[in-house]
């Protein structure tokens, strides 16, 4: 098999200090644990206007994190919204003061299961089950912190999307526009299968070590890569495989292979290198368990009730894990409930991970949508 | 996590012989390599006619095999097309010779990786690599071993509708009909994907020992059950997982899951049970890399060229692993060859098992066609 490289150092653990702030007061769980300390990472781009008027907090997905417009620390990599957010871009940061916050359980940063708890121990498979709204509710805090009362606006793909509609439910008087791309009110059958294929490989691996690995000093980067091979494939779109590889096969390897298992090996070798098995495991547990309805008496409208939050939501037709019927059901929710609602359905080929990519439609939408809400705030 | 039970013994190491016919020559696979011996296991239903003119051969899927019309001899099913097969059901058994081998490569009597070669030593991970061509050769032997010159009908679905494409187009002389069902002329990059997933998540099973797992007394039991977990889940619709689970959580299991959850963990681990990793991989491989076309000039349409094989190709609507477009294709592909053909897109929310289970319209379409090229054959 194709050898899987070992992790590159830690960031968090060779003292590389992500942006954080920090809450030792902590918050309450939707689980009943209270956690605490907390803190949260954070990046900011532009600048906060008098008014504090113009923040947009974008929120990330499931394997993202805060390092959005600006180069990853750890991959070197350019940040993952670049196209979208910077000076003269769709998200302008010469008029708009962005934030972006790792997820709590995340592992860039911000507490989560590579923390340490009061007692010193690492928390590692025993941090509490944690909800998007737990995530949300975290982010509120930090907001809190920045001295921002309201935010303009909140975007986010997938589960970035999940915490948009978390936000709007949530607090609602504290966000003028949301922005849910790419996402649901539920996590579907069929994506929690996925996920469970992708924990149950992680968990499968030796070196897993029931979520103890860092007191081996391994980590379980087989089982991780393979979770992250299988999740990979259910971001694009069978079209977008077969434009990318084809049946092409693999020139000059050792091993004859398809250029599309090349493809994926990478990704699942490099995934391990930035990301933590147990928050993989944690975060993928908070998206399944998301079902804004059932927080809301089973009525998916109840949880929109008299808000004045400007929606716009936005799907990609080859998007197969998240699909436009899902994004319906937000509409007809938000329609329900008389809000200021728009739909936009994009039409392309690149499935679901459509939203990170350069999707010109896309960013007109989002570049509309924000100018018009900019001028009726 | 879920324990994963350790497989039952293995049939054919227990003693438990299946029947097959024993071939010494062997057969020159399409990689080079003189397999020699060979044995291909069958099983067969319903009597030869006096004309020898009644043979209906059916070709299993990936991790099917011979036991399609009788209880299988290690889970104890009933057989995986029970409902087709059968006095008086679709394919009569009281007129129709059935036979279902298990394919070169299996793991159910045939030679395949779990068999010893000459100097005694199992084949392994060194089994040479098959291809859909070579399953359809061995299957060819075996006919001819019978006593049977031509076929009436050669039906499959999924690796069972290659295996009947690559009849058809190795030999049109000795094939009446041909029913490729779910099927397609070549696997696509998603397919391949998918595929690559599990693959990798045997060989990251420890006791995967590069395939020699036989040799320490050990199955990677983890592994597989992971690789079948994925798989799984592409054989059905997102609709069929919603109707089946939505977002049920299992009741009065030691861990909280959700029942999708907990079916997969259980389609895992009782896959383990009756597969060997090593076919498996084989297998997968074999699927990988069948192209029709690619085998005639990269014309599909040359691999039935002034073929007089009747032809129905059946589809599913919600089958996204084997999708429509892929049916179509052949049928163009037919239609350029001036073949005879018919094709139909059944409606079923069942995804790819549609072919699989109690599909009435699907059935009736199997009995029709027979029917027809019975009278004109």
């Amino acid at each position: 098999m194709a050898e899987i490289l070992l992790p590159l150092p830690d960031p968090a653990a060779t003292g590389m200090a992500h942006q954080a702030e920090h809450f030792p007061e902590g918050l309450m769980l939707d689980c009943g644990v209270q956690l605490a300390p907390i803190s949260i990472a954070y990046r900011t781009y532009g600048n906060l206007s008098a008014g504090r008027d113009n923040a947009v907090l974008i929120c990330h997905a499931l394997t993202g994190d805060q390092y959005v417009a600006e180069t990853h620390p750890v991959t070197g990599k350019p940040g993952w919204w670049e196209d979208v957010i910077g000076p003269g871009r769709v998200i302008d940061t010469e008029k708009f003061f962005v934030i972006c916050a790792n997820v709590l359980g995340g592992c860039m940063g911000s507490t989560g299961p590579k923390a340490r708890r009061r007692d010193g121990v690492c928390w590692g498979p025993d941090f509490p089950p944690l909800t998007i709204r737990d995530m949300v509710r975290a982010q509120a805090m930090l907001i809190g912190r920045l001295g921002i009362a309201k935010l303009f606006a909140v975007l986010g793909g997938s589960m970035g999307g999940m915490q948009v509609l978390e936000w709007a439910a949530t607090f609602p008087d504290r966000v003028v526009a949301a922005v849910p791309i790419a996402a649901a009110a539920y996590h579907s059958a069929q994506n929690i299968a996925f996920h469970e294929v992708g924990r149950q490989a992680i968990l499968a691996d030796p070196a897993f070590h029931a979520g103890r690995y860092a007191d081996h000093g391994v980590v379980p980067a087989r089982g991780l890569s393979v979770a992250r091979m299988a999740a990979h494939i259910t971001y694009l779109s069978a079209d977008a495989l077969t434009r990318k590889f084809g049946r092409r096969r693999q020139e000059g390897a050792e091993e004859e292979m398809f250029e599309v298992e090349s493809y994926l090996r990478h990704q699942g070798s490099s995934f391990v290198r930035r990301f933590d098995a147990n928050s993989y495991v944690a975060i993928t547990r908070a998206m399944d368990a998301f079902d804004l309805a059932a927080e809301h008496d089973g009525q998916l409208g109840q949880a929109f009730r008299h808000t004045r939050v400007k929606f716009c939501v936005v799907s990609f037709t080859s998007d197969w894990l998240f699909p436009t019927l899902h994004s319906r059901e937000i509409v007809r929710a938000l329609n329900a409930a008389a809000a200021d609602v728009s739909f936009v359905e994009i039409t392309s080929d690149k499935g679901h991970d459509a939203f990170l990519l350069d999707e010109p439609a896309f960013h007109a939408t989002l570049a509309g949508f924000l100018a018009g809400a900019w001028d009726r705030r």
